[in-house]
């Protein structure tokens, strides 16, 4: 059993370890929610769009393990009967991110839920803490998906230091490893959210072929972009865009002033498309990417990143 | 006298703290640098676009306290006697950012004197160090002024790994405080260099109503954008884009899609504008502003930021 690192947010959710599996859509399956948790973490269904049929098919996966589930809050918004679903099935959390969340928070909190919203901005977090939301995700831009422009390195401990010091704040964005666990300690943070390191990893939902692309990926390569939105119709409000992966398609209409007015052309460009031609389709991935060069379990990436940061910790006044 | 904080960074110039003051063009004069290098950072002069009669003036200003000179890359190439200017002051360093700055590293070297190369991005890193950089700054987005995309929480442990364990590396931006430093040490980093901080501060060579206007912003007001440098025709490679606090002329132009077509109109617009007209004229500062809400001396910056991350590193290991 590795030394253990106890923070307001592992004692709030009797977790093992300060790190939660951040819900991605579709890849957070029902499989990777539960190793996690089963690890000691906070596994995350990523309910992403709302889409029904898959979330019930992905909590029946991770049967009677205690596992939370995670919205696209705007979309969520359009779908309660999936929401109910998610509710229906008392997950240990329900997160949700990108949009004005709530009467999400009201729904989930009446049933004894604990909340966990996720914020890319100062002015987001006062509306995340006037909700009286458990938890607080300070994402930054580093992160892969939907995001907005703010790094993590000073969103965090400012939004700690609005939200004072018993709120449960995450930091999330760039984080791979044990090195950035520990850093968002320091900051003021209680845990992180990892998406990407968790993406590739054994028990995500996605295709092989996407994960061995990742080994060969960096941060460099990655952008945020409105490109893949727009050509994939997803309904997203113009001012959240998506760290992806860069590709032909990406470069081709990146920089094109008239994207939005092309949509049409630029949609079935990508329709046409093979679901593993990667020049065409986005893959979705954070800068952290660099620091990803395998593929292990979820249990393995939860019990590494812990020691590691513990390690870090313990150390930490060697510098003195 | 405060425990101080020892690293790679410090041993290597003599530093009673991790912490340098970015060589902000014109901002960080003589005084500032002199009063950082005299609290026990490293101070750098700001010597920008290497305007020489300028960077004589402040060198006279620092006297011969212990201080170094930062320049933009690309613009210094084009004033070697400017440089000369400075490495004849025999600086404690030279710092270079933004271009290929192999050049100045020789002529740095050849007399001895140290080179500190701010990069943005992975393949910077690695030009940096195929150049032998004594000290490498990985700049996340964060910062104020100019830079890149890229994020410090995955930027920094990214360029350790490629770099070794013996390289010197310091973060920069979005850092104001000792939870930054304490950070960038979990990272991987041997110390901080600090602007926007140093900006808002008693010996910065700047308006005091700039410093005033900081005590109100925060990082949500900031924005990286490419208007300013048009505006102000200042001959920036396109994929450095700068920081900058928002405000009406950025609004009115940032979404131009023709800004680079139209840029006589905004110079001269920009032109016929007084100095401290902040509705048009640039503010110039990083995502950091929220947790600036003094102006204190450089002196005390330096010093309660090294106190603040020595005391949280002394306790990190509280949470085991």
């Amino acid at each position: 059993m590795p030394t253990c690192l106890t923070t307001r947010f592992t004692e709030r959710f009797g977790l093992d370890h300060p790190i939660a599996l951040a819900p991605m859509d579709k890849i957070s399956g029902g499989a990777l929610a539960a190793a996690v948790s089963e690890a000691g973490g906070l596994g995350l269904i990523g309910g992403g769009y709302a889409d029904g049929p898959w979330l019930a098919q992905a909590l029946a996966q991770a049967g009677n393990r205690p596992v939370g589930v995670g919205f696209i809050t705007w979309s969520a918004l359009e779908h309660p009967e999936t929401v109910e679903i998610a509710l229906n099935a008392n997950p240990k959390a329900l997160m949700v991110s990108f949009g004005d969340a709530e009467p999400l928070v009201e729904a989930a909190q009446a049933k004894g839920i604990p909340v966990i919203w996720q914020v890319q901005t100062l002015a987001q977090a006062k509306q995340a803490l006037a909700a009286h939301a458990d938890v607080i995700v300070a994402q930054g831009q580093e992160a892969g998906g939907h995001g907005m422009s703010r790094g993590l390195m000073s969103l965090l401990p400012t939004i700690r230091d609005l939200a004072g010091k018993e709120q449960i704040i995450l930091g999330a964005g760039g984080i791979a490893d044990g090195r950035g666990l520990a850093a968002v300690m320091m900051l003021g943070g209680d845990g992180v959210l990892m998406g990407t390191r968790f993406w590739a990893c054994q028990e995500a939902s996605g295709p092989q072929s996407a994960k061995d692309r990742m080994l060969g990926l960096g941060g460099d390569d990655t952008i945020r972009s409105k490109v893949f939105d727009v050509a994939r119709d997803a309904g997203w409000p113009w001012h959240f865009t998506g760290r992806v992966v860069r590709n032909r398609f990406l470069n081709q209409w990146h920089d094109d002033p008239d994207l939005q007015a092309r949509a049409p052309e630029a949609q079935a460009a990508y329709d046409a498309s093979d679901e593993e031609d990667y020049g065409t389709r986005v893959l979705i991935a954070g800068e952290a990417l660099d620091l990803i060069r395998d593929l292990p379990t979820a249990a393995e990436i939860v019990e590494r990143t812990s020691a590691e940061a513990a390690s870090l910790l313990r150390g930490a006044a060697s510098t003195l």
